[in-house]
């Protein structure tokens, strides 16, 4: 692989059908953007800006402090994507302001090596890929699939990302609605289907490993139990466990509707 | 200021009404903070426990790749509070699970320096801090005023946090439910008051100002422009236009629960 400066300006122009902006938050280098990248080429014309390093658990965040590189890919001359230094969030921005010069008619994010279901979407760079996406005005999915390995087998991922992608391209998506798939470790024929679901109401119950570092300073890695008490059938999880590759319609209006009014019974006096 | 080992186990003991966790993204040395900290004083028992370098825009970041670390700051002998490297989220997972060992009654993050109004909401490290603590089922709130200036008179503002923690302290706040507090630089009288909204549906539009390093190499600063096509007066931006503060409740939950019916319809087939 060699890198070069993104000098060219208008880089891109569309003759193979839809244009497909493939991001995710591994990094360029990773096995899941090449089966996504795989699959979209059966679909129309894919471009790839990706974060040049793993950026998991990035959550939504944007690089404000510190300038931003953005360098060509090449492997045996062919132009694999771009690279950049910052998020998952700014490759999309980039990619749409310096690359493209135009909304991709899709982005897709992914394919994630582990869950991003329930409220892993919160914590996800894949997921916060697609949403920025989706504010951008433009139909966004993330995809993951719950394997952590590096060489997990992506032969049904890619089947499922393709069907998933050529529905939404066909059908389009509700305004100001992006989708998070995450797919089970399982063999197309082990598969139930699809479900459309809510969003498990789960959360992670932290655990620091305490360490002490050669100068005998204390520090800690974050872990945790992922706990699940929401056991409706309705959810992201329960499909998941049930053999179903999951479906989850997401937003990015944040406000709890449903408490405007208890909030307006209080009494607010400045 | 002196940085000290937090080696004590259980430091914290409660004594003096409710266990208030302040924490924000600009950092522990922040004006911002200090005015929070002086305010939630009048009603609890404050521990700070903030990113020991500012973290603006680090949206729902996590640290999974590095360990992070978590010291005591002293100033003449009284501990200010406890700073820590990693992100705004993280900050409130230490907190929890190794200062207080215990939930907060209250958490709150600020006040931040500028607004997070409407879409900023996704990318504030500030409310990412919030909703976590949110998540862990601590009623949160984050504060915002809307001047970016490290010497803005933080007067009104220290006023304002404290009638709304306050209300909270004593009221509660729905489940799953944390509040975004925006706060216009006006003084107190110029305030209208304290307006209970959703998040206006807006954007940044991004604008990346290039420029060439010393090395002749392109690099670019992510800057862009606030773009509001959400006219409804019911909206935290119209709030803050006409004097008031702004107080958005926010979820955690981000299924788009309209569209389910939509992508029920759609065909999905392995």
């Amino acid at each position: 692989m060699a890198k070069q400066k993104a000098t060219v300006k208008k880089i891109f122009s569309p003759n193979k059908g839809p244009v497909i902006l493939v991001t995710n938050d591994d990094g360029i280098t990773s096995p899941g953007i090449s089966a996504l990248v795989e699959a979209m080429r059966e679909l129309g014309e894919v471009v790839v800006v990706a974060p040049d390093s793993p950026q998991s658990g990035m959550g939504h965040a944007i690089t404000l402090n510190s300038p931003l590189r953005l360098d060509k890919v090449e492997y045996h001359g062919e132009t694999i994507g771009y690279q950049c230094s910052g998020t998952p969030v700014d490759c999309v921005k980039l990619a749409v302001n310096k690359i493209l010069h135009r909304k991709p008619d899709l982005c897709v994010s992914g394919i994630n090596h582990g869950s991003n279901s329930s409220i892993n979407v919160i914590y996800s760079g894949t997921m916060s890929a697609a949403m920025e996406g989706a504010i951008e005005g433009i139909p966004s999915i993330g995809f993951s699939l719950l394997n952590y390995k590096m060489d997990a087998d992506m032969t049904a991922s890619k089947h499922i990302t393709k069907i998933i992608a050529k529905n939404i391209l066909k059908n389009g998506l509700p305004v100001n609605t992006l989708l998070n798939v995450n797919i089970p470790y399982l063999s197309l024929s082990e598969m139930k289907g699809i479900k459309i679901c809510r969003q498990a109401l789960a959360k992670w119950q932290e655990e620091f490993d305490e360490r002490y570092d050669p100068h005998g300073r204390e520090y800690y890695w974050l872990t945790g139990k992922f706990i699940n008490p929401d056991k409706g059938q309705d959810t992201d999880e329960w499909a998941l466990k049930n053999g179903y590759v999951s479906v989850v319609p997401v937003e990015f209006d944040f406000t709890a509707h449903h408490a405007i009014t208890y909030l307006n019974n209080m009494k607010w006096d400045v």
